[in-house]
């Protein structure tokens, strides 16, 4: 360090870096410099060290740094119900399972806790950003701002009466209200939330497809998840939902369809066309027998494709290394060993999620001028040994269980494994009155 | 504790315990007794206290108890390739890329440190028991006793030569010798490994055929693996390799057929008829593009099927948590939510195994007069909670992390995640030295 060094809040040294954003690019003994929350420079640890004088210096030797994984679609308040119900298809586990213990039981509390849960689980995994969409998107915004962490917050819509709303214009209204309340916080997005094709009307969508240009919302909605709903549409509708969504406007880059595992080549083309953005959940829809999304050919037509958990009722982990994992076998073994790289994978969980929720000149990769959302891998364990290619390992070799720590918008929430913000043992217990309520009612 | 109570070498005392057989059985705060390396009683933790006098006693008050994981197929010496040829189909990887390496660097050290390697990262993650198929087997029998762990150790064969032996003939001379010599060693066990169809002659296989009927050794050997394996045979032999198989008598009882991906109805009609056990090894199969084998079909005619890793070659963790939930959710996309339940798979990845080897008197379940190879995992975790049913959150939610507890034969090897007989710093660095040496020479 010189005199003429520039005071700096954070320095991070590293082993590896891999900034997604040039792809294809691995830095070797570089260090990321950040300041009032965001990436001031990416350079050479030897230069860093005499250029900058940081007020907190994190020397990480046998660690990959990355940008924030971004959960791009989950329900985090359901985390309460992880392993409620299992070996269920989806129609079956919803109409008899969760709609249930969700009516008994989902109130403002439930919402704070579940999503408090979540957070921890996610941070302590290497996740920095979720696209939730759940009941009380308020307590979701609370634990979110609670632990710093990255939020889109879904406004949901549901034709259904809750304790949350009681139809589609007050849901809608509801959420429009907490948009404005937050609109200027530095973590916070939010998406309008069409729960699915079956469970909201025209005039509903109608109304969503207004407010969506008006405010230049992301549409988060759940679509072309089963072959059941695709059915049901052709019942109710006599058109299969993309079509539908077509037709009242809906398709465009603002829409954000999750799931989207059955789809024909026309509607790949549709959705090209339209720059519409994909969620993959591939636990969720294995587990469910939902089927495997066609990503590659997704991935192929040069559509943005992000990858999300879905809740912790159906996968039942918040674990984006595992979808990240599971993204590339099912690629490879639908379409030979050479699909579905570790780099394009690692894309999918990073840049192509704030893509997909609107918010990629803020984060998303490891640029100068962006949030400083940063995930930090130890990979110094003897299961990561040995190490020929880091981002491989990342993607085939590591778990969540290896991340140490956790930036986001500059602030450290994960260190050395342990929460910041966060109290394990309050959360542990928490959950723990959830479930002795939930049991002892059932 | 009475004046009465009987000195025993070992009490473990656990939330829950599943002990596989007898089926769908959950024990609440029960115990179990270990004496000489066995179990001896299986009973509620209250009456345990007040029977027996425990040198050694456990309690694991947030922990679920499972026998001992099986890696029903590996090749642990290969553990110092991990992740050095990804996103590759398996005969390119194989010729290209692990052959070539295979040739200038595999000798006695190179098998000693990969299999030790392998064997902390298999006890780390709660396996007990693997079933090893690699060359200079009796550097895998100094690793796995010295570790301590139980060991089926692959003789193997295969038509070309290598520093381990010079043809088919000195391959099963030097392995019958070496089984000689290890015989009565309590924690190690035999098979004859033919490499795969494709690799061994008609002669050979014969040759097998005899020592396997004289010996009653189980036969383990790759089998339709890939679409390509089975059409080089029908270019070859004018047969598929299990119709060969069959000519020359080796389906039956002892026959290990690992990956079985590409099956007929007529085949697996006929490996039931000859009560053939198969291995499934669902990452390998799918990182390698290899397919997805049929194992509900299996399960379904009653083919007693047992789950490995393959290699860190082409898998590339040693890690049965994650071959028992990929299992279960391959099962599921292919044939339903209901398909491949918690159970079945936690009995595939144990007792099946054990079936496999021909060891099931043994070791397998947690039974009173089995050795005790017992696997604890720690449920107290922020990410395991809520837990509503710990047989499901075991294979739909635990990862090997959570494993904190493994005796093997009675004897403790790891402590509160900590190896007990190996120096994990010693092994990193002996990886490191190879990976040094391996990459120079790239």
């Amino acid at each position: 360090m010189t005199s003429t060094a520039l005071r700096i809040d954070t320095l991070l040294e590293a082993r590896w870096i891999i900034p997604v954003d040039p792809p294809h690019t691995t830095l070797i003994d570089h260090a990321i410099a950040i300041q009032d929350g965001k990436i001031i420079a990416i350079l050479p640890t030897v230069e860093a060290l005499s250029q900058f004088s940081p007020e907190q210096h994190f020397v990480l030797n046998h660690h990959l740094i990355i940008p924030g994984l971004i959960n791009t679609h989950t329900h985090a308040a359901m985390t309460l119900m992880r392993g409620m119900a299992d070996d269920l298809p989806l129609m079956d586990w919803l109409k008899n399972c969760i709609w249930p213990v969700e009516k008994q039981w989902v109130d403002t509390d439930f919402v704070l806790a579940g999503t408090t849960l979540a957070c921890a689980e996610m941070l302590k995994g290497g996740i920095t950003c979720f696209n939730d969409m759940y009941f009380f998107p308020e307590k979701a915004v609370e634990a979110a701002a609670q632990t710093g962490m990255r939020a889109a917050i879904g406004l949901i819509s549901i034709e259904f009466p809750t304790a949350y709303a009681t139809d589609a214009n007050d849901y809608l209204a509801k959420g429009l209200m907490l948009r404005e309340q937050y609109l200027e916080y530095p973590t916070l997005s939010f998406c309008l939330a069409p729960h699915a094709p079956y469970t909201v009307s025209d005039s509903t969508l109608s109304n969503i497809f207004t407010f969506a240009n008006q405010l230049d919302l992301p549409i988060h909605m759940h679509l072309h998840e089963t072959s059941e709903e695709i059915a049901s549409s052709l019942h109710d509708f006599g058109i299969r939902p993309i079509e539908r969504l077509q037709k009242l406007n809906l398709l465009g880059p603002n829409l954000i369809g999750v799931h989207m595992v059955h789809l024909t080549n026309e509607e790949i083309n549709l959705l090209k066309l339209h720059n519409c953005n994909v969620v993959h959940c591939p636990s969720s829809n294995m587990k469910l027998a939902s089927g495997i999304a066609p990503i590659v050919d997704l991935v192929n037509a040069s559509i943005n494709v992000a990858i999300g958990t879905d809740g912790a009722a159906s996968n039942n982990r918040l674990d984006m290394f595992e979808e990240m994992r599971l993204t590339s076998l099912l690629g490879k073994v639908t379409h030979g060993a050479q699909a579905l790289s570790a780099h394009q994978v690692l894309r999918m969980a990073t840049l192509n999620g704030a893509i997909t929720l609107g918010i990629e000149a803020l984060t998303g990769s490891l640029s100068v001028g962006k949030a400083a959302d940063i995930t930090a891998i130890d990979f110094s364990g003897l299961e990561l040994s040995p190490c020929f290619n880091p981002l491989s390992h990342l993607i085939y070799v590591a778990s969540r269980e290896h991340v140490s720590h956790v930036w986001v918008n500059g602030q450290l929430l994960l260190n050395e494994g342990e929460l910041v913000t966060l109290n394990e043992a309050e959360i542990i217990e928490r959950t723990q009155y959830w479930q002795n309520r939930i049991t002892s009612k059932q």
